[in-house]
């Protein structure tokens, strides 16, 4: 059960989230649902392509980055969900066998004027690869409930 | 196979790229791996959420722009991928049941001033529920390759 309120939470902080691999039948069975380019579900195609191999959705180390998200951070937290992302950037290809590791910054907290019941805490997220090479990072305002 | 180049495309142009329907299971499903957050997989602990019942993680709102924009426009143009996402903005509830139509219009072509081979095109896309309603927009770059 949650028990972190918005009241916890202070810029500055930051959450480790662990690490997941990908490995080729996850990145292809991902992009063959949401995301079927040839870089993505055709390794000879992608071997051709400016990525030189098979390479994952975007928006699959998008998942992957919210569910480490939930499972080290976001269940304990009584969230209330987001309204977006702001600078999402894929830096660099994730590739078959990759380990990707996530880390979660809190740059700014701010009750909301408009729901005394919550505030807004602006967060900046990264995923890296097992070289240490960033592969996407983002920064997303979520929502938290205040004590009473 | 992809026949539309950089050349083809322009400024204004505007495409319907069809719709899909979300199911409960898909939804669960989608969130169960991704984005576990109660108001996402747990029925009865969404209609306690200011949700009043469950909705889909927003990511796989994107999946399913994803999808719809490989299907009806992406997998005709010799795409080189995308660097990220600006202002994606999560609008409103998806809910069990709900068809969701998308929408891309160019806004804008550019020549890559650091590889010849490409250009980026900047894209505005939106997806609606059945109701007409915006559950999300997004500004997005793709790189698509030039004609030699």
């Amino acid at each position: 059960m949650p028990d972190i309120y918005f009241e916890d939470l202070a810029a500055g902080q930051e959450y480790d989230l662990g690490s997941r691999t990908l490995d080729r039948a996850a990145i292809v069975d991902f992009a063959t649902e949401f995301d079927p380019q040839p870089f993505h579900v055709d390794e000879e195609a992608a071997e051709q392509s400016i990525y030189g191999g098979l390479i994952a959705s975007g928006w699959q180390t998008c998942g992957v980055y919210m569910r480490l998200l939930c499972d080290s951070f976001l269940l304990q937290v009584h969230s209330m969900g987001s309204p977006g992302v702001d600078e999402l950037r894929w830096l660099g290809p994730v590739r078959p066998g990759d380990t990707l590791s996530a880390k979660l910054r809190i740059d700014e907290v701010r009750v909301s004027k408009s729901k005394p019941d919550r505030g807004i805490i602006m967060t900046a997220g990264e995923v890296r690869n097992q070289e240490g090479d960033l592969v996407l990072t983002l920064k997303s305002p979520l929502m938290v409930r205040r004590r009473q």
